[in-house]
């Protein structure tokens, strides 16, 4: 019940500090003799891993998984999965500055206010250096769901410029630094980005993931709903503070004829004419495509001076130098996928439990 | 580890249908000697319940509260508090048309997909009467955190009209139907809703809940982060489509200089200089007002004929007659208060277990 | 997380004070479409009743049980099953002295030690009239688990009277007050206890549960193995001091060639040739009948004056007038049923969840 | 909550197979700014570690534990403390014959029933190495306790020769390689066991362990009992078949004045003048010494040969030649320390939630 497990039946733990000598997971409850190898996970860490593009962080990690448990010749076995990956980019010094002064914006102030310590060495638990175990745990979820579920996430805002919906184009998001599904928008977030990024700031961004082949039924009223669990699951992720189901914020502005998604029979099944629900109703899953967006705040170690106060309290100053995304949201589109992955697998477990 | 409970060491588990004998909960983890009568609850069920003005449901509920357990003498004993309601307007008749038929945007549908059976009367675990049980274990909630968490809540959107948040004024809220911080909106709402409801429609709304008095420090690291059970417990909601932390979505659009709230020694203490954080980094609290937002989608139950099937899988049109809410995140007003304090409370025996 | 529930996926939780308004419980996690009627369960509450012969209580209890929600038309719905019984024959007079005395033997003193308030009357909680709502949900676990697995129990021993074994019929246990399964014993327990009765003394038992019909596979390694389970049901019994798995304690006296049950094909499957596991190998189920046996010690509320301390830390003796059962073993086989049934229940869900 | 976690707010989860390429564990809810470093954990590893004489396997495990996150400058953080062994003298050749044998008494065949799969190295998880890291778990358990709480074991049966209760010297206990408390039985148990070892037979083994200076109140009724959770702990360790606390079994057949401890003020304190409760009473802790008693099975994997079935079904006999213990309850000592001292931190920190 300690905060560092998520999930129920398909549960992982994560640890490691962003600068210790290691990171790592265990995965529990995965269902037996599942093909699984490194390279399922290895493929989508190369996605989210640091310093592929001028957009992220240069810290430069190979971030290669090991498994150390839980698979037998190529099987899962039904026993708990242990995946580490070594720390390699470690500069700790880098970090002599926030060990003393509070960075604003970031949890070094509540990780001291709450523990009384820290680990200072590049955020310690607090970077977001732990989500490449979640996209770790996501390659297995993603295996527990089958082929039948395809789970799928894009870039679609940094800052003020938001991709345009009508040229949505999922071939495109592959295709580019930062998984924008508007071809047309990437050279100006190039601009925007490079721009940013010369000046030492940072910005926001929103990310939008989605699960097709959802049979209807999974979610667990009335607190476990499915999209209970995921806005759970996105809040958790570093820097987020807004989560949406399908039309989201938006439907408090939506009368009653236009938010309800109406149903047609079509070929024997019934058909929802819109998805405003985002795939959910009454915390279920109806069929539809699970839609889930998410906005990511600016990172806070940022070159611009700004003001803070010392561990000590006393006014200063600072300035991070370290190695730090522009935008921490593009790295957060893998992360985002394996999130729904993650919940989406815990919750077909559940339903197949109860009213399998 | 089922869906009807909610919380780790503060936890209620809720029972009952809309349109049964009685619903309850039991809250179990309450610490010992804290005085707790039955019109401690009442008094925040009273500005839940239903009927109250003509912008709510008619169905009559007097929604009066009996404690059978865990209290003696006036105080807690620290055993479960069981809690009951007597279901007294229940008209099982008005749902002949909606045993059949799904409504569209309802979780009808879901529900039979789910279970193959349902109770179709009123919408059975479905229905927003469940909430009745979580202003109750948020009254609960109030007592466990004592005198020094003030939590409040406020309508701020019905459709598209937004209350002006440079008129905020608290006072207001308690004098007007809507729970509305903006006493200039209250009568363009009135007029909004009128037309609404005579229409036999329905609206969505914002609400924006806030904590004060919490301290630094409470919050679990890193899938259990204040700010990430605050939006699983406003996602699971009936009709809640979007959850904001601080600055919320907004944030995606700002940059690091912008967002990231600065601090400054302040009779020797650190104050934050601006709260687009709402209150937590990290996850954790920093000692400032705790704000989350949520946005309701419109009802789905209304009298406008709309596309749907029935259970056999024939197009067919429903039309709901019953006693419903116009925009039914009127109410959601307690209910976003309720659970702020559940997380609170669960939250701060979580922080003293392993701070204390 | 407190401490009034029990199990994972098939999970209840219990509340009410023996001399309280009421006791009940709430059942989640039951799977939908499972016909379910008061009377499935009264028939099991009817067998744990008081008042049944002069060996148990003299209190009065008709233990009538009323489902409140999460059945529709006779079927479980799938949503939480709520229980109540009402206390008729409460007699909070009784209890003046142990209101200020502490029972030797009795969880009164460490009630009052952690919670520093007790309900005194008749052990609040701690009170074996909790033990109802144990069968009232171990019915329903039984209809969970179907018709195919068959739940039984004996009373194998009361004080230093053992039953032999070899006269072992089950058919000989519902007709005698004991729940013994050998016929010959019953006559020497009479006068046994007429004996300890009129002494106003109490004495202890054992009890055997069994389970026939259970699939090889179910039980968690290696925490929540099905005997780890059983072990944590059975001692959270009232006055439970020891459990056994098969051969039990015995064992640390056998040698390897005689405790592993050897194995032989017959009809083209695997048969056990002995059962010295009790049904269970490595935490998991062997498709053997599954054999938990428990130690109940003596009540501690007797007549004979016995050396105690006041709330206020004066030396006293006290002697308890109440009604009470001279061996509260005897109504403890229908609550070792009754837990045999839940705990297989939630492991049944489990392995289904995972392996199913 | 799948089966490879134990304890609420102190938590662990182990991980890893006999023979594969490491063993670790997570230890999560960990108060922060508590001192430990590796050799606190290894000097318990030492006491388990095999090898260390004629009376455990030869198996050569250096069993060196390495901290790898949640310590910073030798203080724990409060974050998840991952802890890790190499497995060194791995023989997967000495398998070959038991991955197609079920070994009688040996979880080989549950294992396969349940999972379809198995990894065959020397047991995989289900092996007694598993128990390495629950005395890992159990020194940091012992850290979160502090010096106020001892906590020590000793195996007082070996087959049909038990140790002279009234001969009980705790000094004598880590002078002998059984952990034997009555010096004057030492002897006799090594011929005894030499003979066993020498005919590749195995023998059973009673243990018992103690814990004092708990204060009076830890345990949460009514499932998570102190006592319930303490007979899972034991029961979850590999082959335990029984657990008793305090006078356990025995207790059936007392009377209740022989049984109640009775109480007394001495030095303004009350003083329980008897320990038949073991130190427990109502599922709370009394203040008195924690008493508890547990069964370990002969080991299944014996050279006398057996009869059982290959995985295909086929008649056979087995006869284990691997390095095996000839009394697994030798080195189970430090293990029920281990998980004693577990689940009393995990008690310790949920009082301290709700009545601290």
């Amino acid at each position: 019940m300690p905060g560092n497990s998520f999930g129920h039946l398909f549960r992982y733990t994560t640890w490691g500090e962003s600068h210790g000598p290691a990171i790592g997971c265990v995965v529990d409850g995965v269902p037996p003799r599942i093909p699984l190898a490194e390279s399922d996970i290895q493929v989508f860490l190369d996605k989210r891993r640091p310093g592929q593009s001028r957009f992220t962080t240069q810290r430069k990690e190979p971030d290669r998984v090991k498994i150390l448990s839980g698979v037998f010749e190529g099987q899962t076995t039904g026993t708990p999965i242990s995946l580490v990956i070594e720390n390699v980019d470690v500069r700790p010094k880098d970090y002599a500055d926030i060990a003393v002064k509070f960075r604003p914006g970031h949890a070094d102030y509540t990780y001291f206010k709450k523990y009384g310590i820290r680990d200072p060495r590049g955020g310690g638990r607090a970077s977001a250096r732990e989500t490449a175990m979640r996209v770790a745990a996501g390659a297995i979820a993603r295996k527990v769901l089958g082929a039948g579920v395809v789970i799928r996430g894009a870039l679609i805002q940094i800052g003020t410029l938001a991709a345009d919906r009508r040229r949505w184009d999922w071939n495109a998001v592959e295709s580019n630094p930062f998984w924008c599904p508007d071809a047309a928008m990437v050279p100006e977030w190039e601009r925007y980005l490079d721009d940013i990024r010369k000046q030492g700031s940072s910005v926001g961004a929103v990310i939008e993931v989605e699960a097709s082949g959802v049979p209807a039924g999974w979610g667990e009223p009335v607190y476990d709903k499915l999209d209970a669990d995921l806005a759970k699951a996105m809040m958790s992720i570093n820097a987020v503070k807004g989560v949406e189901i399908g039309a989201g914020m938006r439907t408090a502005s939506l009368r009653g004829e236009e938010n309800a998604d109406e149903i047609r029979m079509k070929n024997g099944a019934p058909v929802f004419l819109s998805n405003n629900a985002g795939g959910i109703l009454g915390g279920i899953s109806t069929g539809q495509d699970v839609v889930v967006r998410f906005a990511v705040k600016p990172t806070s170690s940022i070159a611009t001076p700004r003001k803070t106060v010392t561990a000590k309290g006393e006014d200063t100053e600072i300035s991070v130098k370290g190695r730090h995304d522009p935008c921490v949201g593009i790295r957060a589109v893998p992360v985002g996928e394996a999130m729904l992955a993650i919940v989406l697998a815990d919750h077909m477990l559940r339903h197949k439990a109860q009213c399998g």
